[in-house]
Formats: C-alpha cells, structure tokens, sequence
C-alpha cells in the first residue's frame, strides 16, 4: 500500500450560489461535501488508478465524524484505509463559494485544531506502526496549529530509516527544514521554490534545492507543466495545448501520478508524463478536485518531455 | 411549558475574517457554531427569562445530530427539551461570515432538507402529543421542501382546538393561509405585512391582517420599535433611544417578549415592552442573537409605549 499523511485534513463544502455579493444574503441551491486535505486528495487518485493507500493525519470533534463517514462513502473508498488519529480539537472546514455568473471560488477555511504534545506523539507511533507495509508514503500540506515546525523533517527521516521512499508536498519553513531530512522527492510549486532558495528561475532553483537536501525535485509551473530535477538528469514535461479549468487538486494528482510511478518502478521521464497527464485530466475535469478518466487516458501519450541541460 | 416549532432548524456558523474579497483566500480567524433557525432561538430567549420550553421541528443527517449536540451544551440548555423529529435529508447549516473591517456581514443558506408526507405525518403526531402540557405555541420561520403550504394553518388549527394560544412568525403565503386558521398572535415585519396586506402603512396593514383572521398583530417596524394591534387597543413601542448593533435574531426577541407576557398573563401594552426591550437589547449584545441581560433590565422600565388611534 500506499500511505498518505495529512496533518491538516478537512471537511470540504462547496457551495454554488447565483452571484457572490458581499453583505447579502444568499441562498446555496447546490452543496458537496468531500474528504479534504492534500493526503486524501492523493489517495483519492492513487485509487482511482488502483493502487491500495492506508490514510493517516489528524481527525476530531464532530467535524471529524463527519470525516471519518465521508472517507467511507467516497469514490473509491474500498481502497482506502481510513488511519487517521483522533485529536480534541475539531476538524476544520473549508468552504469554497463558486459563483455561477463568473465561474469563480472565493474560500473561506477555517483553523484547524491545535494539536498537542501527546496527540503528536500518538501520531507518529500510528506512523511508524504503518511504515513497514507502505511501498511509498507521501507527506501532504500545511500542519496544523501546535505542532513542531521540524515535524515533517522528523516524518521524513523515520521513513528513511524504514526504508521506505518519501515525497513531500509542503512549504514555507515546514519544507526547508524537510529538505535538510533527504527526502527522496519534494514538490513545490515555483512560488514556495522561490521563498525556500531565493531563487526563481526554476530550473536553478531546483539544483538549489537538491542541493539542499532533496533526492528529486518536482517542480509545478502551473499552465507550463512540471519540472523534474534528479539525480540522473532533469526533464520538463508540459499537457500538448493549454487547458481551461479549475486548476483545484491538479498539485494533488500530480504527486498521485510521481507516487505511482515509483511503487510501479516506471522511469523519470515517465512518472513525469504520469504526472502532467493526471493533472491536466484534473483542471479538465468538471467537479473541482476529481480527475477525469478519459482526459487522462488521451493526454498520457501526448504529453511532451524535454531532457533539460544540467545547471552547476 | 412553551412550545415552540422550527420546521427550517439550522446549524449556524458565524465566521470572522479581516475583510471579505470575492475570489481570494481567506483564514478564518473565529469559528462559533450555534443551534439556528427562529423557533430554537425564541426558545433560547425564554430559557434566560426562566421559561421551560420544549422545542419541535426536523432535525437530519450528521447535520442533525450537530443541531442535537449543540442543544445539549447552549446556554440555557437545561430548560430547553429536544423533541425534534427526524427527517432523512440532512439539516441545513447557515454560514455568517463577518467581515471585521466593515463590520457588515455576508449570509449563505443551505437549502435545507426535502421533507416527505411521512416526515411530516411523524412530525404531527408529536406536535398533538406535546400540545396538551404547553401553556403556548410559537410557530416560527421558513418551511423546508416538500411542506404542504398550509402546513403552518394546520398546525395554528390544532394547537386552537387543544385551547392553546398560538403564534405565528413566518411571511408569504404560508403567512397568508395561517392567518385563515385564526392564530391569536401574528409577527411579521412592516414588509412582510406589506407584502400579504397590499397596505404598506403599518396600522392600516396591521388592521387588515386582523380582518383575516389574526387575533392579534405586533408589526415589527425595525428601529422604529413594535406596532400591536389587538381587540382590545392598538399600542406602538420604541426603545427610548437609536440602537447600534446587530439586528440578528432581534425578532425572535420580540416573539419571547410576546409569548413569555402571555403565558404570565400581562396586559398587551406590558407584553409589548417586553418584546421592544428585549429586541433592543439583543441588537445591543456583542455576540449575534444573544441579549444582553443587563440592558434589558435596564430598557425595559423606559421604553415608550403610545396608544394608537383606531382605524376603520
């Protein structure tokens, strides 16, 4: 299996509402409610594309409850495990309001619990309980209030003594101290790569952070595709024409095509196909956050990767 | 006992964010959660007055058992008996977001449940079962889908043949075929009115809504206080100066005042500065839909009550 850890889950409501009018009142004709986090977003893919994943992060209060019975109910459910360790606090909500005149999402999230010592310590020993099943284990998004700004580091350098390859999604101080742990593959996009290295030309500022710690790095640009930078040369792959959509998620099934790349033992330059196809299929797809099959079965082949010259 | 149903409850979040802007991000900074809909508010507002109240209505899916949790833990609670009735469709949630610059505030409304004829059916026969112990009824608010919209005149026909005095507080049609039932108090607001009577003077409006059917009418006029119409006299109210604050919940206020004057058998001019000094003390209160206790006590010797010369 795959395991997927999500500090920051959620409950994710979208709302649609005729035109968003600040200070009005207005009524929601249509509501979803989904599984939220980076983690379960992932896993949601990796199932799709068959692959068992087991989930684990943080879940309490009702808001929580309601987690748990989403994880249960959602698609592809039966090959995901729900691992998600109790707190006191209660879950947060997001809530994405999408206007059906402009096409746009305004979000509001809520915090999120503060998460204890204890609570942390319980984590990590479902962590390590769970890692030596795992064929790869993806580390996902923002932390929680509470927790150590070293805690992705301590994630990643567990996963390394078990043996088991570590991608992390994360940014800001959370990602640079996860660096300095070795983690087998990180994916900022070129924003968060920026803050990290001062850098913003993409492809220095990938040597810089494989310099800094990362055996791989992914680097999303957005409408351009991803940039790859590894150990045994960097490429750059990009969807073959521009894609209009919601980009929500794209990231997320990004890190799904790298993850099942690697458990499957697919070269570089084709987990990064993987990679751009599945989020392409997912700004494409209609509902926020899902990917489309049929997008994705006919954009793999045609998603161009260029070898990149080496920097440094 | 006072009875009051909700047929449309709630769960209402209020958010706080520095300032609401369509299309961007926001951090929610403070989460509170309260039990929402008019019938459960009133019946928050007689629980401080030191009235047991009972409260019926629909109640469904995780929302629901939400709704049932935060019943047990509000303020007051142990004055206020559940007995809502459940529905299979899940119980909306309102979301307030407050913007902290300008103080305004921005409203989205689930649509709420669809309510089947067996719901409803369930519904009534544990209204007639709670109507012989209470003392009066308050029938409040919007009605969910799938309703009859003579649901409300059915209901203001029972609680008269069990001899127990009944309020009515909802607009539109419903309003409309609930004063046929001849309810012996009705509240709606000066537009509401407008809206049933095609008079938009209150006082003539107000007489007309008794010509069909109401027993007694209190017009809530906003800042301009109450207007009460009865067999008895015609009594208009005003706290003794402008109010600044929020006017959520302010109504339900009014409708305490009435019912908790009536089951303590005051005279209509006592009953109606009750419902002005509440009112107004819940526009003054920090946290919307609260009243503050101690300028109710402190409003409610001063408010100004006129008598009204009768028309027609």
């Amino acid at each position: 299996m795959i395991l997927t850890v999500t500090l920051n889950t959620a409950v994710d409501l979208t709302y649609r509402v005729p035109r968003l009018e600040p200070h009005c009142v207005h009524h929601v004709h249509d509501v979803t409610e989904r599984p939220g986090g980076k983690g379960l977003n992932v896993a949601r893919v990796l199932a799709a594309l068959g692959h068992d994943t087991v989930v684990t992060g943080f879940a309490g209060g009702r808001t929580g409850e309601e987690l748990h019975a989403l994880l249960r109910t959602a698609p592809g459910s039966h090959r995901v495990t729900d691992a998600l360790t109790a707190v006191r606090g209660n879950t947060r909500r997001t809530v994405a309001v999408v206007d059906d005149t402009t096409g746009d999402t305004t979000q509001l999230n809520e915090p999120g619990p503060q998460v204890s010592a204890e609570e942390w310590t319980a984590f990590v020993t479902t962590y390590e309980r769970l890692l030596p099943d795992a064929s790869a284990v993806a580390l996902c998004g923002s932390m929680p209030r509470g927790l150590p700004v070293g805690a992705y580091a301590a994630l990643v350098r567990e996963a390394r003594v078990a043996g088991v390859p570590v991608l992390l999604d994360t940014s800001g101080e959370p990602l640079l101290r996860g660096l300095a742990a070795r983690p087998d593959v990180v994916k900022p996009n070129i924003d968060e790569l920026a803050g990290i290295t001062g850098t913003s030309e993409p492809l220095r500022a990938a040597y810089e952070a494989r310099r800094r710690g990362a055996n791989a790095v992914a680097a999303s640009l957005g409408a351009d595709g991803v940039l790859l930078v590894t150990p045994d040369g960097a490429w750059r792959a990009a969807p073959p024409s521009r894609l209009v959509g919601n980009p929500t998620g794209a990231g997320d099934s990004a890190v799904a095509g790298l993850l099942s790349g690697l458990v499957e033992g697919l070269p570089w330059p084709d987990r990064l196909a993987r990679a751009v196809a599945l989020s392409a299929a997912t700004v494409r797809a209609p509902v926020a956050g899902e990917f489309d099959t049929a997008t994705y079965a006919d954009l793999l082949p045609r998603v161009v990767v260029t070898e990149q010259a080496r920097v440094g």
